[in-house]
């Protein structure tokens, strides 16, 4: 073995990489069907719907548009089925397709492209391809919130620990814990459904930029293709992206939500907190360490975030100040929005995995939760509703008889009532009732409180929307 | 002079800055009166509206509830008149509005803070906030969308050049480009009311996390705020900030909208293009050179982008993987979505300044649409609709037929009839029709597209939209 | 108490906000008097150094050069006592310093700005600024890495878990673990390093853009400003910002440092983990819950690196794009960079108090060092070194073996030899020294190992190095 | 055609994309080989160095060693030729490598990973392969530079408009334009020096965290892998990515200054400029638009930044808050600078073929340069300098100049003398030689000014630096 690493060398590696020259350097730049062939189902479905349109309005002849129509469905077949012949000079998927089908279908497939222009056509693919992702992720986010309910239905009384600042702060429900996710979730799937509902306007018909003379029928197109309208102005409709933007956004704040019940899941799982035990599905061992677990899933799902929002930051900055229309700078939209889509996707897939799989650790929960003086508030709600202290007086009465406690070297509960009176003569007996933590849960009653009574309540809802 | 810089040396600065010891730099990087007292509104309406509750319930006495009631006032007014004594000791606007308070009402002050926290406090007090942003949001893109609607109307026929890629692709009309950011703006003004609609949920009742046990009516409270319903879940209500990311992942999409209508202003008022003047007040002078005009509001609207992108990576990557519930990581909040709305809403004033204030310069617009074969698609469709010509055939002659301009130096219209048959022997003398500009936008008929009464229409439409 | 919130309307806030009209909303978008008089010891160590190099190449008079190095030290004596009258309709700090000047020199005053213009005057200004952040980021560091040197020292041999995936994996040292921190501080200490010595040419010259026809001395303000030569290209000097951008990112690196071991104090000062105790100083607590230490200064040092990101994004964002040479854009830098180095130098500040203050639980640290089977490589290595099993057989005898003791409910040092033996024959008694948490440690004695030998050892280089 | 889109539904969508189940839903969020096989030459080298060191330590036999390093070389060849039996169920390349191995050369294989964790491997391999491509970025820059430094040649005296805000502000010379942006790539180059110089240690030897009990000589494995020295803690070794983040920002840095070249090339090919011309290999053309020349690789140059930023964005906030040390989050860092540094290459390639074929039309950008009073500040030069006029003076009376010119609709070097005279007395004949912009660009001749003489030194100085 020589000093000289086996690498290339700078000058090879940069010579290598743009050896055969300035054309090559150009395809590889310009040309977009390495990955804008996802868009094929679109494309080929907006075409379809265009032809069938020209037909309607007599711009096209009904055999033209038949055997447009016909030839689209084998270009599909060829492609579902690894037969197509990609050819990257072509550029991209719209040239590839529609190459394809005048070879099939002579010189019909010359006429398909009357009416409108690839702005139009990437505009729809786009856009067609985007919606798709909002209904997917509506679909992932209701199974994961199903699986959030079901782990609250279980555990609706199940007693944990509630954490300000990772430090116990009041006992709390485990199924009170779950539907927080549910919530959250809830809400992310609401922005999908507002940003599909926004993005739903066909923009076929706008042509290259200024809409067209032929008589197209825009409503017809729409329709067809599931829009809820055409565009309303056709440079609008070829130059933004704020659809893919407010896609990726709704998708960051989804893997801002991930990452947090991922970061538990790490947490909850370290030998030292021991409140949930992941399924080996989701977790990677050591051949020689069989007892470590590692949360391998839950890791990835918190750094996902990162991921996701790296596509958002890209793609505002690309679409910054770009006059209107069409720019080629916004062929960079598409590789951030699908990684940002799939990686959406997996990762709802992963978590809905791991919350059905995993198991709490009841006993563990319930020990952590009594520790701590989390009943503390308890006790000071009770000075004010039984004793009518004011509340800051109330806080500081607790204040000293957790203080006397601690000094003992025992919990709250475990102070005798003289003790208590001698700190405030007016304790009684019954005080002792609000000290525990299976008390302190269920006399949180407040609407959206953690009572397991509560809880079951939203249960109920929740099972009854998700159906 | 020596050469010693004036400037304080590093060790200097380290120390100066930290002088005064630990104490000093942990309040500096714990308090947040500094910054929180802009919610002073927001808490005192909290306040008042839970202090009323807790009397409906018989939780709170009638008077000491009044007193609570007035002795808020008295802190509002000392506050809006520059009165009230803020304390940096008391770290935050809710102890110095609580504070102050008991020194006005005495003991029903101290009763105020029963059956909540200050987690559940802040959370109402933001949202309250934010809420309002999303409604000066939408006020102030209604008047943007105003001034564009004016523009539009005024040059619903002017034509002026389209562009892709900053090319001349096709004749389009000045208000027909208007109209294109209408429909953006309106895009983002109905994202800030489905957040608005989202984000309209109380969280006061959640208390520290877990609700309370205190018979309170969290119905009452979110009425008296206006909002549709109290929150769900008590330890979503104190641990999300999905609501102020929604917000400000809205404020970006629109400034990456108005970023781009700025880098138009920029290129329009260049010396090369001249397409539009701006009025002086948006515009800096130079002293020695009168007729420079720097378009320094549309430049710094094109940069605001970037701070409100910043702002929205902050709180993002601020949120990324925090345990339930509360964390101090989330006081970080406030001054990112306070930057980003005071950005927003200032950028919206000033591009609606700039957008009522500028001038088109007419004739400079159809001079630029008229040259570079901008007419050459019209002359395609017409080879396509009159001659039967496919598509990709019509494409092709005309390529030669530009060409053939091209090397004669004249424009498409200056071809005689007799040179265009030699190209391709059906072409009529009825093409020449197409080839002017105004020709061309008239014939753009097709919905959302630019003719003059397609324009008009969608003008009609916006008014009767806008009011 | 009306239904109606007590906040106004939004059309209020937006008519409130900008009733002042046009020309307000101009100044409030323009204006950076606000911001910029940070600005004001740099501009007046320019001036200074720009007026004494006039003086020396005959430009300037020496009575009016001393009259203005005089001017502007009563300037410099005005602002820094607060009894300078900052005018926003000069807009900026520079004209607000001339205009002052002149008020107090007269004529000599209007002579100062001979060639140079306010584009060189920003660059040289704001480049002094970062330079001095810089020099204030390595005396930070520096001190943040003495506090964990310190912290290495005292806990050389103390044996702590070390984790992947947040489980046990092997038992390191927490001088192991200090130093660790101290590798990271030193290559962010490095890269301010680096950036500073980037950055330092002088812009002072280039004047509005295209440098000057005075006979100026571009070295001379150089060296009496402290840089290593003038810039090299007018055109660039008064356009680029990569100086800032260069600051930025190694602040952003520098707080993902701070943001990972603040997750561990959060982590480690938990109930559960109960690793480490900080003072009360870097805590809050709770009036009724005095055992509750939030670690507040932690989290909120975890969350700075959104904020110094957020900044690092604006900046790119906001130079994007830009053509040659200044854009009113830039000015939308100070802003980010001075939040950005406060954030930075507070965190810093914070963060070697903390580490100063912590105490570590030593025993807590070791038993959770040896639960876990955390030996389990230590006796794979000796079957490897003592009995020549190749890796991956080593491997998996000790998979056996801990499968072994797990099903016991032992640990690994409580098999006996015969248990170990049924394994593998070969293995001997003298294996028992390899599997206690001491000797484990004791043994990574490679370069760069956890044994407190090496740990000692780096903390003698560091020590050194540190002075 | 029915109204049901082509597209499948979402149901279908999701239950299609995951009806494997779980195991293919771990796999496919766990497993790296996917995209961490570009690694392969690097793991190879990493293993080759290393089993060469434990032979040379006596921890191998140099029989087991030879095999290794032949067998290794044998799967190198296997990769480069396409026959390399990939294997997603051994998860990672470092595996699938080791396993062939295995398969080749029996037991031996087994021994290679003595005194080593995947934990090192990949640290090392990574580190390696950012190595490269900081080498690659340097020669890409170098080979930019040299194509600017080309341009600045051949126009060192070609006149054209120095822009503030895209308007008009001095004249300069199209050398010193591009000279411009050879300090900038100059500077970037320094960064991707400093950085390769920082992050150029071994981190092979640290093993699994806390370095290794077997006598192994670092130094030696990291001469052999070209390292200036290894690292120095181990648990620093296996947790930081900080290298690569600072890779990803001097790409962003970089690409900042791409996109900035990128938008004057897009505004300079406008049919409004026509200051430059792009050959053909960078630009798109219209089949029916022949003069219509997009510039395609500007814009997607111009886009990269945000691409290239957003994969920073992304790994910081992955690295945020991460305890030590190694945390499966941080193998989505792979991916991110994979993309980013292949982004950044094209780039490079991509503008230097640009730059290297763009033609100056040197007509346009001298007529440019002369109008709109571009000598003003020559002027005013002159009167401080011949007159003695204060600056501020001299400036007064060049704004009456130039607005008694503008006036009567000529340029500065049309007004009689007499004219100027009765402006200010003091004026001669001999001012009428600063006000041509051919003098003009003569007289700035400061350093770094735009003199066509200066412009030369510095193509000189840039000549002889790069080689």
């Amino acid at each position: 073995m020589t000093e000289r690493p086996d690498t290339p060398s700078a000058n090879q590696m940069w010579g290598g990489r743009f050896a055969s020259g300035p054309d090559a350097i150009m395809q590889a730049i310009n040309a977009s069907i390495g990955f804008d062939q996802r868009l094929y189902a679109q494309d080929i479905a907006g075409s379809r719907a265009h032809a069938a349109m020209l037909a309607a309005q007599g711009i096209l002849s009904n055999k033209d548009a038949e055997a447009i129509g016909e030839g689209l469905l084998t270009v599909l077949s060829e492609i579902e089925t690894g037969n197509f012949p990609f050819r990257v000079e072509l550029e991209d998927i719209h040239l590839n397709i529609e190459s394809r089908l005048t070879e099939i279908v002579g010189d019909a497939g010359k006429r398909l492209h009357t009416a409108r222009s690839r702005n139009d056509q990437v505009a729809v693919d786009f856009r067609l391809w985007v919606r798709d992702q909002c209904d997917a992720a509506i679909s992932g986010l209701t199974a994961l919130m199903q699986a959030f309910v079901t782990q609250a239905e279980a555990g609706a009384d199940w007693v944990m620990p509630g954490f300000t600042h990772l430090q116990t702060a009041q006992p709390v429900t485990w199924g009170h814990h779950m539907l927080a996710y549910v919530e959250m979730f809830a809400r992310d799937r609401s922005r999908f459904e507002d940003a599909r509902r926004r993005m739903n306007e066909c923009p076929l018909g706008a042509a290259a930029l200024a809409g067209t003379s032929f008589p197209i029928d825009r409503e017809m197109t729409a329709k067809a293709l599931g829009f809820d309208r055409p565009t309303a102005n056709s440079l609008d409709s070829v130059s933004d992206r704020d659809f893919a933007l407010e896609f990726l956004a709704a998708s960051s704040i989804t893997a801002m939500h991930l990452s947090r019940f991922a970061e538990e899941l790490v947490i909850w799982s370290s030998a030292q907190f021991r409140f949930v035990r992941l399924s080996d599905r989701w977790t990677t061992g050591s051949s020689i360490m069989p007892q470590k677990k590692n949360p391998d899933a839950a890791e990835l799902l918190r750094a996902k975030l990162g991921r996701i929002l790296g596509a958002t930051v890209a793609l505002f900055t690309i679409m910054k100040g770009l006059a209107l229309t069409y720019s080629k700078d916004m062929q960079e939209d598409k590789e951030q929005v699908f990684d940002a889509a799939d990686t959406l996707m997996l990762g709802l897939a992963a978590m809905t995995g791991m919350v059905g799989d995993m198991t709490a650790n009841r006993e563990t929960l319930k020990t952590a939760a009594a520790s701590g003086f989390s009943t503390a508030t308890d006790l000071a709600d009770w000075l004010v509703r039984e004793l009518g202290l004011p509340f800051r007086e109330a806080h500081h009465v607790t204040g000293t008889l957790v203080a006397l406690a601690e000094s003992a070297g025992v919990d709250l509960p475990d102070l005798t009532l003289s003790q208590m009176q001698g700190v405030h003569p007016g304790i009684r007996d019954d005080v002792f009732a609000v000290l525990g933590v299976e008390n302190s849960v269920r006399s949180r009653m407040s609407y959206g409180g953690t009572a397991p009574d509560r809880v079951r309540e939203q249960v109920a809802r929740w099972k009854a929307a998700l159906g």
